[in-house]
Formats: C-alpha cells, structure tokens, sequence
C-alpha cells in the first residue's frame, strides 16, 4: 500500500481554466481534503472519500492529509487558484517540516493551477504585462507593519500590485487603509481594477482610480489590482476598456 | 464573416498544463500565430494555417493578427506560459490601442495559462507561498535604472522574488550585475532556486544561494527564485530539499 498527496489547483471559478494534471489527480485520489466551497466544486467517484473542514483551520488541513497519506491513501489536497500562491501548499511544506521525520519520505507533490491575478488580468486586459507583485492584506498570521512596509516598496519600485484577500468580515477596514496609504504615495491617479467572482455567475469587473475607489465595494472575493505609472486604459469597441501595461518603461514617473 | 482573436498560454512545456479553455481555442482557430518554438509544440489540423515568426517582434505580429482578424479569421495568438505575464497580451494591446479604430470593435479575448514562476514554485515546495514580486531583466524595452531600481524596491519590501528573462546571448551580463545588486542589499544568506526547462526532457532544479550563485549556470530558459528572509529549506526524503516560504511573518529581519 503505497500512498500519495498532490496539492491542487482548481484555478478562480470556471472548470475551463483546471488543468488536465489537475483532472487525472481528482480522478485518480482515493481521498479529497479541502475547504468546503472548493469540494463543493467536484463530483467526487463513489469511492471517494470526502473530508471538508472549515476555512481557516489550514495547518489542521495540511496534518490530516499528510496523515491520510502515511496510511496508504491518495490523497489530493484541493486549492482554489494555484495552491502556490496563497493557499495550501505552504502549509502542507509547513507541516511536512514540523511533522514526524517519516513524513519526509511520503511521495509529495504539487500541481499548479490559475491564480485569480492571473484570471482577472486575462479579462482587463494585460495589467500584469510587465513587473508586478502580489501581496496577501490577511494580517492573520503577518503583522500590518510588514504590509504596510510591503506597499511602500512596491510604489518605490513602481510595481503593478495585486492584492489579495483584501477584505473580510473580521477585517473589513484594512482595504481602506492600503488604498490611503497607496494614494499618498502613488497618488491619486493610478488605475484600480476591482476583479469580483472571475469565471462565476456573478463575475464582475471595474475600472476605476485611487482618488475614486469605494473601499466598501471590495469583499473576500475582490481581486485588487492597482497600476503602475505606465498602465494604460483605451477604449474596447463600443462599451467597455482594455487596462494593460506596456512592455516597454516610457520615462521615470 | 466574423473572426475573433485569442491570446493563448500553453503554459512551460508540459501538455498536462495547457487548459481545456485553450486547447478549445486552439481546435477552433483558423490560423496559428507565434513565436516558432512555441507553435512547434502544436499539432495544426489540416485546414489550419500557421504563422511562426522570430521572437523579437511581438508587436509585428500582434499587428499581423490584427489583420487576420478583421479579415474575418479565428485567430490563436499562442505564448508560452501565461500571455498576461511578459508575454503577447501586453503587445496585442498596444497594437489594438495604436492601431485602426475600427480594430476596437473586433472579437479579442485573453485565455490564461500556467507561467513559469507557478511551475518552478511546484516542483520546489512552495516558494511564492507568501508576497512576492516578478521582474523581468530584459532591458530591451526599459532602462536598466528601472531594473535597479525595482531590485531594491524588491529587497526593501522582502519580497520573495522571480526573476524572468535572466539573460540571453545578446546580453549575457546582466543576471551577475543583479545578482551583485541583491547579493549587496539583502546579504549572501538568501536561497536562490534556479530551475531551467520545466515541464521538458531538460528539466533540471537547483537551489543555492546568493553567496555561491553561478552566474554561469543561468541561461534565456532558466526561471531564478530568490527567497525573502523568510524562506526556508529542509530535506525531502533521503535526497533533494523542500524550498518554502511560510504563510506566518516571523520577525523583521
């Protein structure tokens, strides 16, 4: 009985965007671990075993896999997005480190899948077109000051940035925070594009400046994304803009 | 007669990669476009026409799609990895905005795909598991000073860095005078993961660190990862390591 773990993505929404990798992992697992929402995304084989646990319990998560798969099971630990950027490979990586030395021998891997930056960038446009940084607002397990210290780098070094899990109902003042600490430095002009439930029915995406964006209309599912001084927005046909950062560095802002 | 234009990512090289999004376009697509390399990893059915072009004139072939399109073709802009990152998405929208008006109003649509960076994280562990950064070091199009500029921006805020584009023939240099820079700002100690040809026979991963970093053994194929000073390494079974940057911000370094 030799068991296996793979951290998966099921990219931001839309089962167009999962990969086949990620398909012949879901179909193969004897055991599927994750958040409930994103299980509630498959239909699992009759002899699967689901395991749903809530969200915030990530580490709990990440040992109850690794012990699933020291038993013999296959396990698939299922992530929205890509589980390397802000999701559960981290924190299988974390429990593998600090678990029983044996674990270290288990057959682990991970395969990547579409993160939300990435889906709400193709529907915009190209804002992610040149060098941009990604920036997780949770202070949950990081102290603000390392945030705020995050976000005055990224205006120095005159990154796009894309926020997430910009809001929450335990946190929701942090968003407005970041965007007056972003327009005091960047000022007011630069782009935001507000990228809500990409690839869902409700999916909804807006264009508007930091001197005019409602920190009230960001949630737990908004993708934030701010330009730099070279993103441009023009015209798409008769309604609608393209957002997107040119390839080439005009001038210093 | 009604074309459309689509800007595909076939992701690093693996075929498990590629979407089912864009393998639907690129089986309902007329005409192929892109970069050489990347089309040969296609297999065109008969009554579809391809158009492989050198690298380094994306924006001649953004136009040439253009042109196709508003000619009534179903057009696949192929990339690699993902198109909205250092990719054709940013060079189809500086043609659309500089082009015809009437190319506005035209079908076009970005389908996302896995980057390089996503790849190298997966097999390493879970290096981008916390904020991150992505620069690209081609100074084709942007002043090196820019360049500068965002690695110290970079190491100011600790982030986590991947780096695209390291060198080419044409400028072999650079990746060492980066290197310098980072080795000089944030200290000899970081991880440094170089991971060339993922997802290819060639695949191959390394991780070193500042310190002992081999310029030399960076080419044109090679994504380089630096760690924040968060980062960690620790053994994965009897051989190899896991690289990972943990969800909790321990202390400012």
């Amino acid at each position: 009985m030799s068991g296996w773990l793979r951290v998966v993505g099921l990219g931001p929404g839309d089962a167009h965007w999962i990969t086949p990798e990620v398909q012949a992992i879901l179909s193969e697992a004897s055991d599927l671990v994750g958040y409930e929402s994103y299980l509630a995304r498959l239909t699992p084989g009759p002899s699967q075993s689901l395991h749903a646990t809530p969200n915030r319990v990530e580490l709990d998560r990440a040992q109850a896999a690794l012990e699933l798969t020291a038993g013999g099971a296959r396990v698939a630990v299922v992530s929205g997005g890509d589980p390397g950027i802000f999701a559960m490979a981290s924190a299988i990586m974390e429990a593998l480190e600090h678990g029983p030395p044996a674990w270290r021998n288990l057959d682990v891997g991970i395969a990547p899948g579409i993160s939300a930056m990435q889906a709400a960038a193709a529907r915009l446009g190209a804002p992610l077109g040149h060098d941009f940084c990604a920036i997780s607002l949770s202070d949950n397990l990081k102290p603000w000051s390392i945030i705020e210290r995050r976000l005055r780098a990224a205006v120095a070094g005159d990154f796009v940035i894309a926020l997430y899990n910009p809001a929450s109902r335990a946190r929701p003042a942090q968003i407005g925070l970041a965007l007056e600490l972003l327009r005091a430095t960047a000022g007011g002009e630069r782009y935001v594009a507000l990228a809500r439930g990409i690839g869902r029915a409700e999916e909804h995406v807006q264009v508007t400046s930091l001197a005019d964006v409602d920190p009230a209309a960001i949630d737990m599912r908004t993708l934030v994304l701010i330009g730099s001084s070279q993103t441009r927005l023009f015209p798409r046909g008769q309604t609608g803009a393209w957002l997107y950062t040119p390839r080439r560095y005009e001038a210093a802002p």
